[in-house]
Protein backbone atom coordinates (compact mmCIF):
# COMPACT_ATOMS: atom_id res chain seq x y z
CA UNK A 1 0.00 0.00 0.00
CA UNK A 2 1.69 3.59 -0.89
CA UNK A 3 0.98 5.27 2.14
CA UNK A 4 2.38 8.70 1.55
CA UNK A 5 1.79 10.17 5.23
CA UNK A 6 1.13 8.40 8.22
CA UNK A 7 0.52 9.94 11.29
CA UNK A 8 0.92 8.08 14.96
CA UNK A 9 0.58 8.34 18.97
CA UNK A 10 3.08 6.23 20.39
CA UNK A 11 2.44 5.61 24.45
CA UNK A 12 3.99 3.56 26.82
CA UNK A 13 1.30 0.55 26.50
CA UNK A 14 0.59 1.26 22.19
CA UNK A 15 0.99 2.68 19.10
CA UNK A 16 -1.32 3.97 16.77
CA UNK A 17 -0.88 4.87 13.28
CA UNK A 18 -3.42 6.49 11.24
CA UNK A 19 -2.37 6.33 7.02
CA UNK A 20 -3.61 9.55 5.70
CA UNK A 21 -5.14 10.12 2.13
CA UNK A 22 -5.49 13.81 0.62
CA UNK A 23 -5.07 15.26 4.58
CA UNK A 24 -7.83 12.08 5.92
CA UNK A 25 -7.46 10.11 7.51
CA UNK A 26 -8.06 6.50 5.78
CA UNK A 27 -7.10 3.68 7.80
CA UNK A 28 -5.91 2.44 10.91
CA UNK A 29 -3.46 0.33 12.72
CA UNK A 30 -1.95 -0.33 16.43
CA UNK A 31 1.32 -1.67 17.35
CA UNK A 32 3.27 -2.43 20.71
CA UNK A 33 3.86 0.59 23.20
CA UNK A 34 7.18 1.41 23.79
CA UNK A 35 7.51 0.17 27.37
CA UNK A 36 6.87 -3.31 25.43
CA UNK A 37 9.78 -3.06 23.21
CA UNK A 38 13.31 -2.69 22.78
CA UNK A 39 13.49 -2.13 19.54
CA UNK A 40 11.23 0.73 18.86
CA UNK A 41 12.32 0.59 14.83
CA UNK A 42 11.53 -2.60 14.53
CA UNK A 43 8.31 -2.45 16.56
CA UNK A 44 7.19 0.63 14.40
CA UNK A 45 8.31 -1.63 11.09
CA UNK A 46 5.75 -4.04 12.00
CA UNK A 47 3.08 -1.84 13.06
CA UNK A 48 3.54 0.28 9.77
CA UNK A 49 3.60 -3.26 7.86
CA UNK A 50 2.59 -2.70 3.79
CA UNK A 51 1.89 0.89 4.43
CA UNK A 52 4.45 2.49 2.45
CA UNK A 53 5.27 5.29 4.06
CA UNK A 54 7.05 8.85 2.58
CA UNK A 55 6.55 11.06 6.02
CA UNK A 56 5.82 9.51 9.24
CA UNK A 57 5.04 12.09 12.11
CA UNK A 58 4.77 10.94 16.02
CA UNK A 59 4.11 12.23 19.13
CA UNK A 60 4.04 10.65 22.44
CA UNK A 61 6.49 8.14 24.17
CA UNK A 62 8.28 8.04 20.64
CA UNK A 63 10.67 10.75 21.77
CA UNK A 64 11.29 9.52 24.87
CA UNK A 65 14.84 8.37 26.18
CA UNK A 66 13.73 4.52 25.49
CA UNK A 67 11.65 5.96 22.18
CA UNK A 68 12.52 6.42 18.60
CA UNK A 69 14.78 9.29 19.09
CA UNK A 70 14.97 11.36 22.40
CA UNK A 71 13.59 14.32 21.61
CA UNK A 72 13.60 17.84 23.87
CA UNK A 73 10.98 19.34 26.18
CA UNK A 74 9.37 22.85 25.43
CA UNK A 75 9.32 25.03 28.27
CA UNK A 76 5.72 26.30 29.21
CA UNK A 77 4.16 28.89 28.30
CA UNK A 78 4.00 27.23 24.95
CA UNK A 79 2.08 28.19 22.09
CA UNK A 80 1.38 25.12 18.43
CA UNK A 81 3.67 27.68 16.56
CA UNK A 82 6.66 27.19 19.97
CA UNK A 83 6.16 23.04 20.07
CA UNK A 84 5.77 22.36 16.06
CA UNK A 85 8.94 24.84 15.88
CA UNK A 86 10.89 22.19 18.07
CA UNK A 87 10.13 18.96 15.94
CA UNK A 88 12.68 16.18 15.29
CA UNK A 89 13.18 15.06 12.25
CA UNK A 90 15.16 12.49 10.55
CA UNK A 91 15.39 9.79 8.13
CA UNK A 92 14.44 6.43 8.93
CA UNK A 93 14.01 3.13 6.23
CA UNK A 94 13.51 5.76 3.62
CA UNK A 95 10.89 8.02 5.34
CA UNK A 96 11.26 11.23 6.57
CA UNK A 97 10.46 10.86 10.36
CA UNK A 98 9.36 13.77 12.49
CA UNK A 99 8.50 13.35 15.94
CA UNK A 100 7.20 16.25 18.30
CA UNK A 101 8.69 17.63 21.47
CA UNK A 102 6.96 17.08 25.20
CA UNK A 103 6.45 19.65 27.29
CA UNK A 104 8.76 20.85 30.45
CA UNK A 105 6.85 22.82 33.21
CA UNK A 106 8.19 26.05 34.35
CA UNK A 107 7.24 27.22 37.77
CA UNK A 108 10.12 25.27 39.90
CA UNK A 109 8.49 22.10 39.69
CA UNK A 110 10.07 19.30 38.07
CA UNK A 111 7.11 18.08 35.65
CA UNK A 112 6.70 17.00 32.12
CA UNK A 113 4.27 15.45 29.71
CA UNK A 114 4.68 13.86 25.77
CA UNK A 115 2.10 13.76 24.13
CA UNK A 116 -0.81 15.30 25.71
CA UNK A 117 0.26 18.57 24.67
CA UNK A 118 -0.43 17.26 21.24
CA UNK A 119 -4.29 16.65 22.11
CA UNK A 120 -4.54 19.75 23.69
CA UNK A 121 -3.29 21.80 20.48
CA UNK A 122 -5.74 19.37 18.40
CA UNK A 123 -8.24 20.63 20.64
CA UNK A 124 -7.92 24.03 20.15
CA UNK A 125 -7.45 24.09 16.42
CA UNK A 126 -10.97 22.17 16.40
CA UNK A 127 -12.31 24.06 18.99
CA UNK A 128 -10.96 27.60 18.15
CA UNK A 129 -12.90 29.23 21.23
CA UNK A 130 -10.07 27.38 22.95
CA UNK A 131 -7.44 30.00 21.43
CA UNK A 132 -8.62 32.78 23.38
CA UNK A 133 -9.65 33.82 27.40
CA UNK A 134 -8.58 31.31 30.07
CA UNK A 135 -9.63 27.43 30.25
CA UNK A 136 -8.56 24.36 32.39
CA UNK A 137 -8.29 21.40 30.53
CA UNK A 138 -8.04 17.67 31.65
CA UNK A 139 -6.85 14.43 29.93
CA UNK A 140 -7.35 11.60 32.74
CA UNK A 141 -5.50 8.74 32.87
CA UNK A 142 -2.87 6.59 34.05
CA UNK A 143 -0.48 10.38 34.47
CA UNK A 144 -3.52 12.68 34.46
CA UNK A 145 -2.47 16.31 32.87
CA UNK A 146 -4.32 18.88 34.15
CA UNK A 147 -3.28 22.22 31.89
CA UNK A 148 -4.48 26.13 31.75
CA UNK A 149 -4.81 27.51 28.67
CA UNK A 150 -4.60 31.20 28.37
CA UNK A 151 -5.14 32.73 25.00
CA UNK A 152 -4.50 29.45 23.23
CA UNK A 153 -1.11 28.68 25.04
CA UNK A 154 -0.44 26.32 27.85
CA UNK A 155 0.42 27.91 30.50
CA UNK A 156 1.01 25.57 33.11
CA UNK A 157 0.47 22.19 33.78
CA UNK A 158 0.68 19.23 36.79
CA UNK A 159 0.35 15.72 36.70
CA UNK A 160 -1.08 13.35 39.20
CA UNK A 161 -0.58 9.48 39.02
CA UNK A 162 -4.34 9.24 39.53
CA UNK A 163 -4.21 5.87 37.14
CA UNK A 164 -1.38 4.39 37.75
CA UNK A 165 -1.54 4.50 41.52
CA UNK A 166 -5.40 3.51 41.24
CA UNK A 167 -4.29 0.44 39.11
CA UNK A 168 -1.46 -0.24 41.48
CA UNK A 169 -3.77 0.04 44.87
CA UNK A 170 -5.74 -3.38 42.43
CA UNK A 171 -3.29 -5.48 44.15
CA UNK A 172 -2.90 -4.16 47.63
CA UNK A 173 -4.75 -4.60 50.77
CA UNK A 174 -7.65 -2.27 50.19
CA UNK A 175 -10.25 -4.87 48.70
CA UNK A 176 -11.16 -7.78 50.41
CA UNK A 177 -12.29 -10.52 48.00
CA UNK A 178 -15.70 -10.12 48.52
CA UNK A 179 -17.44 -10.99 45.30
CA UNK A 180 -17.98 -8.74 42.82
CA UNK A 181 -18.97 -5.08 42.70
CA UNK A 182 -22.49 -3.93 42.47
CA UNK A 183 -22.61 -0.91 39.88
CA UNK A 184 -24.95 1.43 42.65
CA UNK A 185 -22.39 0.74 45.44
CA UNK A 186 -19.53 1.61 43.14
CA UNK A 187 -21.22 4.82 42.11
CA UNK A 188 -21.79 5.57 46.02
CA UNK A 189 -17.91 4.92 47.30
CA UNK A 190 -17.35 7.38 44.49
CA UNK A 191 -19.54 10.11 45.87
CA UNK A 192 -18.01 8.93 49.22
CA UNK A 193 -14.79 9.26 48.28
CA UNK A 194 -14.88 12.84 46.28
CA UNK A 195 -16.57 14.24 49.54
CA UNK A 196 -13.59 13.61 52.03
CA UNK A 197 -10.51 15.27 52.09
CA UNK A 198 -6.97 15.16 53.78
CA UNK A 199 -3.94 12.97 53.15
CA UNK A 200 -4.30 10.23 50.48
CA UNK A 201 -2.09 7.65 51.97
CA UNK A 202 -4.70 7.85 55.29
CA UNK A 203 -8.20 8.22 53.25
CA UNK A 204 -6.99 5.20 50.80
CA UNK A 205 -7.01 2.85 54.44
CA UNK A 206 -10.42 4.63 55.27
CA UNK A 207 -11.44 2.05 51.78
CA UNK A 208 -10.24 -0.87 54.23
CA UNK A 209 -12.08 0.43 57.35
CA UNK A 210 -15.26 0.78 55.55
CA UNK A 211 -15.13 -2.48 54.73
CA UNK A 212 -14.52 -4.05 57.95
CA UNK A 213 -16.28 -1.83 60.09
CA UNK A 214 -19.52 -0.19 58.43
CA UNK A 215 -20.02 -3.57 56.08
CA UNK A 216 -19.17 -1.65 52.81
CA UNK A 217 -18.81 -3.66 49.87
CA UNK A 218 -15.22 -4.22 47.74
CA UNK A 219 -17.15 -2.29 44.61
CA UNK A 220 -17.94 0.29 47.32
CA UNK A 221 -13.88 0.33 48.10
CA UNK A 222 -13.31 0.45 44.55
CA UNK A 223 -15.47 3.69 43.85
CA UNK A 224 -14.47 4.95 46.96
CA UNK A 225 -10.58 5.03 46.03
CA UNK A 226 -11.67 6.42 42.11
CA UNK A 227 -13.41 9.34 44.37
CA UNK A 228 -10.40 10.32 46.82
CA UNK A 229 -8.06 10.06 43.65
CA UNK A 230 -9.86 12.37 41.59
CA UNK A 231 -11.17 14.71 44.52
CA UNK A 232 -7.48 15.11 45.12
CA UNK A 233 -7.05 16.61 41.51
CA UNK A 234 -10.00 19.10 41.67
CA UNK A 235 -8.82 20.42 45.46
CA UNK A 236 -5.79 21.24 44.03
CA UNK A 237 -6.63 22.20 40.87
CA UNK A 238 -9.65 24.18 41.87
CA UNK A 239 -11.30 24.24 38.10
CA UNK A 240 -14.13 26.99 37.37
CA UNK A 241 -15.22 28.58 34.57
CA UNK A 242 -14.58 26.92 30.90
CA UNK A 243 -13.46 23.38 31.61
CA UNK A 244 -12.92 21.05 29.14
CA UNK A 245 -12.09 17.34 29.36
CA UNK A 246 -10.43 15.36 27.01
CA UNK A 247 -10.43 11.60 26.95
CA UNK A 248 -12.27 8.09 26.69
CA UNK A 249 -16.30 8.16 27.26
CA UNK A 250 -16.13 5.94 30.37
CA UNK A 251 -13.05 8.11 32.06
CA UNK A 252 -14.55 11.44 30.86
CA UNK A 253 -17.96 10.74 32.43
CA UNK A 254 -16.73 9.98 36.08
CA UNK A 255 -14.58 13.29 35.57
CA UNK A 256 -17.54 15.01 34.37
CA UNK A 257 -19.84 13.60 37.29
CA UNK A 258 -16.94 14.96 39.79
CA UNK A 259 -16.89 18.25 38.38
CA UNK A 260 -21.12 18.73 38.05
CA UNK A 261 -20.15 18.21 41.88
CA UNK A 262 -18.56 21.00 41.95
CA UNK A 263 -21.17 22.92 40.19
CA UNK A 264 -19.40 23.28 36.42
CA UNK A 265 -20.41 22.10 33.13
CA UNK A 266 -17.09 20.85 31.37
CA UNK A 267 -17.12 20.16 28.09
CA UNK A 268 -16.17 16.39 26.46
CA UNK A 269 -13.62 16.17 23.69
CA UNK A 270 -12.93 12.65 22.06
CA UNK A 271 -8.99 11.89 22.79
CA UNK A 272 -8.28 10.18 19.46
CA UNK A 273 -10.25 13.08 17.57
CA UNK A 274 -7.69 15.66 19.58
CA UNK A 275 -4.58 13.41 19.07
CA UNK A 276 -4.97 13.11 15.35
CA UNK A 277 -5.85 16.85 15.12
CA UNK A 278 -2.60 17.88 16.94
CA UNK A 279 -0.49 15.41 14.41
CA UNK A 280 -2.08 17.05 11.53
CA UNK A 281 -0.36 20.68 12.50
CA UNK A 282 2.75 19.39 12.76
CA UNK A 283 2.23 17.37 9.34
CA UNK A 284 1.04 20.56 7.63
CA UNK A 285 4.18 22.10 8.81
CA UNK A 286 6.28 20.05 6.63
CA UNK B 1 8.48 -29.40 75.70
CA UNK B 2 6.54 -28.48 78.07
CA UNK B 3 5.84 -24.85 77.55
CA UNK B 4 3.37 -23.73 79.94
CA UNK B 5 2.22 -20.44 78.86
CA UNK B 6 3.31 -19.01 74.94
CA UNK B 7 2.64 -15.72 74.13
CA UNK B 8 2.30 -14.61 70.00
CA UNK B 9 2.35 -11.71 67.81
CA UNK B 10 0.64 -12.78 64.75
CA UNK B 11 0.39 -10.16 61.59
CA UNK B 12 -0.51 -10.34 58.13
CA UNK B 13 3.30 -12.04 57.16
CA UNK B 14 4.22 -13.44 59.65
CA UNK B 15 3.56 -15.29 63.42
CA UNK B 16 5.78 -14.74 66.51
CA UNK B 17 5.78 -16.96 69.35
CA UNK B 18 7.42 -16.63 72.75
CA UNK B 19 8.03 -18.95 75.46
CA UNK B 20 7.49 -18.08 78.86
CA UNK B 21 9.12 -19.25 81.84
CA UNK B 22 7.92 -18.12 85.44
CA UNK B 23 6.71 -14.92 82.90
CA UNK B 24 10.04 -14.85 81.60
CA UNK B 25 10.95 -15.19 77.69
CA UNK B 26 12.52 -18.75 77.30
CA UNK B 27 12.47 -18.94 73.81
CA UNK B 28 11.04 -17.72 70.62
CA UNK B 29 9.70 -19.42 67.26
CA UNK B 30 8.63 -18.18 64.11
CA UNK B 31 5.31 -19.02 61.53
CA UNK B 32 3.36 -17.98 59.02
CA UNK B 33 1.30 -14.79 58.63
CA UNK B 34 -2.50 -14.74 58.81
CA UNK B 35 -2.59 -13.66 55.13
CA UNK B 36 -0.45 -16.74 54.04
CA UNK B 37 -2.69 -19.84 55.13
CA UNK B 38 -5.99 -20.61 54.61
CA UNK B 39 -5.95 -23.07 57.71
CA UNK B 40 -4.84 -20.55 60.91
CA UNK B 41 -5.52 -23.45 63.53
CA UNK B 42 -2.78 -25.75 61.11
CA UNK B 43 -0.82 -22.41 60.82
CA UNK B 44 0.05 -22.21 64.54
CA UNK B 45 -0.08 -25.57 65.45
CA UNK B 46 2.82 -25.71 63.09
CA UNK B 47 3.92 -23.15 64.96
CA UNK B 48 4.35 -24.90 68.25
CA UNK B 49 6.13 -27.58 67.34
CA UNK B 50 6.47 -29.74 70.49
CA UNK B 51 5.62 -26.78 72.92
CA UNK B 52 3.01 -28.26 75.00
CA UNK B 53 1.02 -25.30 75.52
CA UNK B 54 -1.63 -24.88 78.61
CA UNK B 55 -2.46 -21.30 77.41
CA UNK B 56 -1.69 -19.21 74.57
CA UNK B 57 -2.08 -15.47 74.32
CA UNK B 58 -1.89 -13.79 71.26
CA UNK B 59 -2.65 -10.43 69.65
CA UNK B 60 -2.99 -9.11 66.35
CA UNK B 61 -4.47 -10.95 62.80
CA UNK B 62 -5.29 -13.64 65.02
CA UNK B 63 -8.28 -11.49 65.71
CA UNK B 64 -8.98 -10.62 61.98
CA UNK B 65 -12.06 -12.15 59.99
CA UNK B 66 -9.85 -14.28 57.94
CA UNK B 67 -7.91 -15.14 61.76
CA UNK B 68 -7.67 -17.80 64.66
CA UNK B 69 -10.76 -16.39 65.97
CA UNK B 70 -12.36 -13.31 65.44
CA UNK B 71 -12.47 -10.84 68.04
CA UNK B 72 -14.39 -7.45 68.60
CA UNK B 73 -13.10 -3.80 68.31
CA UNK B 74 -12.60 -1.80 71.54
CA UNK B 75 -13.87 2.10 70.85
CA UNK B 76 -11.36 4.69 71.64
CA UNK B 77 -10.57 6.15 74.02
CA UNK B 78 -9.45 3.01 75.47
CA UNK B 79 -7.07 2.05 78.15
CA UNK B 80 -5.53 -1.30 79.33
CA UNK B 81 -7.91 -2.56 81.76
CA UNK B 82 -11.47 -2.01 79.08
CA UNK B 83 -9.10 -3.59 76.45
CA UNK B 84 -8.22 -6.24 78.29
CA UNK B 85 -11.76 -6.51 79.45
CA UNK B 86 -13.03 -7.82 75.86
CA UNK B 87 -10.43 -10.05 75.69
CA UNK B 88 -11.72 -13.43 73.90
CA UNK B 89 -11.10 -16.81 75.26
CA UNK B 90 -11.67 -20.22 73.75
CA UNK B 91 -10.18 -23.52 73.92
CA UNK B 92 -8.37 -25.03 71.18
CA UNK B 93 -6.24 -28.31 71.27
CA UNK B 94 -5.83 -28.82 75.08
CA UNK B 95 -4.91 -25.36 75.15
CA UNK B 96 -6.86 -22.15 76.57
CA UNK B 97 -6.31 -19.67 73.75
CA UNK B 98 -6.79 -15.83 74.35
CA UNK B 99 -7.52 -13.41 71.95
CA UNK B 100 -6.95 -9.71 71.93
CA UNK B 101 -9.52 -7.27 70.27
CA UNK B 102 -8.64 -4.77 68.07
CA UNK B 103 -9.35 -0.96 68.53
CA UNK B 104 -11.43 1.41 66.46
CA UNK B 105 -11.64 5.17 65.93
CA UNK B 106 -14.76 7.13 67.19
CA UNK B 107 -14.32 10.12 65.77
CA UNK B 108 -16.23 9.77 62.34
CA UNK B 109 -13.65 8.44 60.43
CA UNK B 110 -13.66 4.36 59.60
CA UNK B 111 -10.29 3.41 61.17
CA UNK B 112 -8.79 0.14 62.83
CA UNK B 113 -5.60 -1.58 64.42
CA UNK B 114 -5.02 -4.96 65.30
CA UNK B 115 -1.93 -5.46 67.41
CA UNK B 116 -0.85 -2.07 67.86
CA UNK B 117 -2.77 -1.91 70.68
CA UNK B 118 -0.76 -4.40 72.39
CA UNK B 119 2.24 -2.49 71.59
CA UNK B 120 1.45 0.76 72.70
CA UNK B 121 -0.16 -0.57 76.17
CA UNK B 122 3.14 -2.46 76.39
CA UNK B 123 5.00 0.87 75.83
CA UNK B 124 3.06 2.16 78.86
CA UNK B 125 3.78 -0.62 81.18
CA UNK B 126 7.25 -0.85 80.54
CA UNK B 127 7.61 3.50 80.84
CA UNK B 128 5.75 4.92 83.01
CA UNK B 129 5.95 8.18 82.21
CA UNK B 130 3.95 7.83 79.31
CA UNK B 131 1.02 6.57 81.93
CA UNK B 132 0.21 10.49 82.41
CA UNK B 133 -0.07 13.61 80.43
CA UNK B 134 -0.14 13.82 76.54
CA UNK B 135 2.03 12.08 74.48
CA UNK B 136 2.36 11.24 70.67
CA UNK B 137 3.28 8.25 69.18
CA UNK B 138 3.79 6.48 65.93
CA UNK B 139 4.65 2.71 64.97
CA UNK B 140 5.67 2.53 61.17
CA UNK B 141 5.25 0.05 59.16
CA UNK B 142 3.13 -1.12 56.11
CA UNK B 143 0.45 0.74 57.85
CA UNK B 144 1.90 3.42 59.67
CA UNK B 145 -0.29 4.39 62.67
CA UNK B 146 -0.16 7.60 64.96
CA UNK B 147 -1.96 7.51 68.18
CA UNK B 148 -2.32 10.08 70.69
CA UNK B 149 -2.21 9.57 74.70
CA UNK B 150 -3.62 10.83 77.19
CA UNK B 151 -3.32 9.52 80.90
CA UNK B 152 -3.07 6.35 79.69
CA UNK B 153 -5.78 5.84 77.30
CA UNK B 154 -5.25 5.53 72.92
CA UNK B 155 -7.28 9.21 72.88
CA UNK B 156 -7.55 8.38 69.18
CA UNK B 157 -5.19 6.91 66.09
CA UNK B 158 -4.86 7.56 62.79
CA UNK B 159 -3.36 5.15 59.85
CA UNK B 160 -1.50 5.74 56.67
CA UNK B 161 -1.02 3.18 54.13
CA UNK B 162 2.66 4.71 54.01
CA UNK B 163 4.72 1.29 53.79
CA UNK B 164 2.05 -0.81 51.63
CA UNK B 165 1.97 2.66 49.23
CA UNK B 166 6.11 3.08 48.72
CA UNK B 167 6.23 -0.93 48.30
CA UNK B 168 3.41 -0.61 45.56
CA UNK B 169 5.30 2.10 44.37
CA UNK B 170 8.49 -0.29 43.94
CA UNK B 171 6.63 -1.68 40.88
CA UNK B 172 5.51 1.36 39.80
CA UNK B 173 7.01 3.95 36.38
CA UNK B 174 8.60 5.84 38.77
CA UNK B 175 12.13 4.60 39.40
CA UNK B 176 13.65 4.43 36.04
CA UNK B 177 15.62 1.16 35.93
CA UNK B 178 19.42 3.03 36.05
CA UNK B 179 20.52 0.80 38.56
CA UNK B 180 21.78 1.00 42.12
CA UNK B 181 20.78 3.94 44.62
CA UNK B 182 23.76 5.74 46.45
CA UNK B 183 23.02 6.13 50.10
CA UNK B 184 23.93 9.67 49.80
CA UNK B 185 21.36 10.16 46.89
CA UNK B 186 19.00 8.26 48.90
CA UNK B 187 18.96 10.28 51.88
CA UNK B 188 19.13 13.81 49.83
CA UNK B 189 16.08 12.34 48.14
CA UNK B 190 14.41 11.94 51.21
CA UNK B 191 15.08 15.41 52.30
CA UNK B 192 14.03 17.19 49.32
CA UNK B 193 10.52 14.84 49.41
CA UNK B 194 9.99 16.18 53.34
CA UNK B 195 9.84 19.64 52.61
CA UNK B 196 7.48 18.89 49.76
CA UNK B 197 3.73 19.65 50.95
CA UNK B 198 0.77 18.96 48.25
CA UNK B 199 -1.49 16.17 46.74
CA UNK B 200 0.57 12.83 46.90
CA UNK B 201 -0.34 11.74 43.42
CA UNK B 202 1.23 15.16 42.04
CA UNK B 203 4.23 14.46 44.39
CA UNK B 204 4.78 11.56 43.54
CA UNK B 205 5.12 12.57 39.67
CA UNK B 206 7.89 14.79 40.90
CA UNK B 207 10.26 11.44 41.53
CA UNK B 208 9.89 10.46 37.79
CA UNK B 209 10.11 13.89 36.17
CA UNK B 210 13.07 15.23 38.70
CA UNK B 211 15.00 12.03 36.75
CA UNK B 212 14.04 13.16 33.67
CA UNK B 213 14.46 17.16 33.96
CA UNK B 214 17.36 17.23 36.44
CA UNK B 215 19.11 14.41 36.26
CA UNK B 216 18.30 12.64 39.32
CA UNK B 217 19.11 8.91 40.30
CA UNK B 218 16.60 6.04 41.02
CA UNK B 219 17.55 6.38 44.71
CA UNK B 220 17.16 9.76 44.71
CA UNK B 221 13.70 9.22 43.58
CA UNK B 222 13.42 6.21 46.45
CA UNK B 223 14.15 8.77 48.92
CA UNK B 224 12.30 11.31 47.94
CA UNK B 225 9.04 9.49 47.71
CA UNK B 226 9.82 7.79 51.18
CA UNK B 227 9.88 11.54 52.63
CA UNK B 228 7.10 12.53 50.78
CA UNK B 229 5.52 9.93 52.53
CA UNK B 230 6.81 10.47 55.95
CA UNK B 231 6.05 14.03 55.47
CA UNK B 232 2.38 13.70 55.02
CA UNK B 233 2.08 11.81 58.41
CA UNK B 234 3.65 14.68 60.39
CA UNK B 235 1.67 17.41 58.16
CA UNK B 236 -1.46 15.96 59.40
CA UNK B 237 -0.71 14.47 63.12
CA UNK B 238 1.32 17.86 63.87
CA UNK B 239 2.90 15.77 66.36
CA UNK B 240 4.65 18.15 69.26
CA UNK B 241 5.94 17.59 72.98
CA UNK B 242 6.60 14.06 73.69
CA UNK B 243 6.59 12.15 70.77
CA UNK B 244 7.78 8.43 71.35
CA UNK B 245 8.58 5.71 68.50
CA UNK B 246 7.50 1.99 68.46
CA UNK B 247 9.36 0.52 65.58
CA UNK B 248 12.23 -1.69 64.04
CA UNK B 249 15.36 0.32 64.50
CA UNK B 250 16.22 1.34 60.45
CA UNK B 251 12.53 2.73 60.12
CA UNK B 252 12.49 4.16 63.58
CA UNK B 253 15.54 6.49 62.47
CA UNK B 254 14.14 7.60 59.41
CA UNK B 255 11.05 8.61 61.33
CA UNK B 256 13.43 9.91 64.15
CA UNK B 257 15.11 12.07 61.15
CA UNK B 258 11.66 13.63 59.53
CA UNK B 259 10.84 14.75 63.68
CA UNK B 260 14.48 16.03 64.36
CA UNK B 261 13.77 18.30 60.77
CA UNK B 262 10.86 19.81 62.73
CA UNK B 263 12.96 20.39 66.22
CA UNK B 264 11.43 17.32 67.97
CA UNK B 265 13.32 14.77 69.77
CA UNK B 266 11.42 11.33 69.62
CA UNK B 267 12.28 8.76 71.83
CA UNK B 268 12.19 5.25 70.20
CA UNK B 269 11.15 2.07 71.83
CA UNK B 270 11.85 -1.51 70.32
CA UNK B 271 9.05 -2.57 68.94
CA UNK B 272 9.21 -6.50 69.98
CA UNK B 273 9.94 -5.37 73.76
CA UNK B 274 6.89 -3.51 73.89
CA UNK B 275 4.77 -6.37 72.23
CA UNK B 276 6.06 -8.60 74.56
CA UNK B 277 5.31 -6.33 77.15
CA UNK B 278 1.59 -6.54 75.94
CA UNK B 279 1.05 -8.85 75.56
CA UNK B 280 2.07 -10.19 79.15
CA UNK B 281 -0.45 -7.63 80.38
CA UNK B 282 -2.76 -9.96 78.88
CA UNK B 283 -1.50 -13.22 80.25
CA UNK B 284 -1.64 -11.70 84.02
CA UNK B 285 -5.32 -11.20 83.55
CA UNK B 286 -6.00 -14.66 83.13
Amino acid sequence: VRAGQVIGDWGNTRLRLWRLESGAVADRREGRGVAQTDHPSAALAAALGNWQADRIVLCGMAGARNGLHETPYVACPADAESWRSRLTTFERGGASVAIAPGLASSDGRADVMRGEETQIFGAIANHPHLASGTHHTVLPGTHSKWAVLANGRIESFRTFMTGELFDLLQRSSLFAADGEAAEADEDGGFSDGLSRHGPLSALLFEARSGQLLHGRSAGWARGFVSGVLIGAELATMKPHGSVTIIGEPELANRYSRALADRGLRPAILDAEQCTIAGLRLLDADA
